[in-house]
């Protein structure tokens, strides 16, 4: 069966989906991906749907539920790379990506998932700090 | 017809071949590579084949060309993401990928790229400064 390669990038994860998913690979996708993150520890996960022409409702559902996954281990999930007429389709669909941030390309998501991930550093040490010290 | 979508991170064109290539897929992604890498002007190519099960001839050869191309367009190839069994049957059907240079994964791809473009800056200082103050 194929499998949709997930590449390690630092501390992103990126999946580029190429084919159209059916069940059988989603679900694969989705476990590879969850097994990933715990081993890696990675903080972001960027989608790329470059070379997708249909996102339907499953996709849509699939990519959902991976960005719930992701969530609960700790890992912001991307959507990068949406084509015109992909969202226009799911915009005309009424498909919703609910819980899915977007960027338009691979280099947003990753200044996205940085900037955030120095936020999260920065919300750390506050946490951690003296409230005395560290409150404005 | 599909295409192989090429991801831009930094400097650095990504490349993920998940699906066997036909003859008319290699040529389109020799010729989107080939425009990219004008259009942005980036100085390396990762190809990753995590997603290939088999590299046949034709996929070794349509690899070597992308190489080619990219260097007389000033960028350097590295093929990363091969797995052991892919190497196991390239060496025993004697298939040399001529002038490719690969990587273990992406991230070390990207290191190999980095450290060569940082050299290739070294290397343009000492051609553009003074000989007399720039020689040993």
């Amino acid at each position: 069966m194929e499998r949709v390669p997930i590449l390690k990038i630092g501390s992103v994860l990126l999946v580029s989906i190429q084919v159209d998913m059916q069940d059988q690979m989603a679900l694969q996708l989705q476990e590879d991906l969850g097994q990933r993150i715990v081993d890696t520890g990675c903080k972001g996960v960027i989608i790329d749907i470059t070379g997708l022409d249909i996102v339907d409702s499953f996709v849509g559902r699939t990519l959902s539920t991976i960005a719930s996954i992701s969530k609960v281990l700790d890992a912001e999930t991307i959507v990068v790379g949406m084509r015109p007429a992909v969202a226009i389709t799911l915009v005309e669909l009424g498909l919703s990506l609910d819980g899915i941030r977007t960027a338009l390309n691979v280099e947003r998501g990753l200044e996205l998932l940085t900037r955030n991930t120095e936020q999260d550093t920065i919300d750390d040490l506050y946490l951690l700090g003296d409230p005395e010290t560290t409150s404005p």
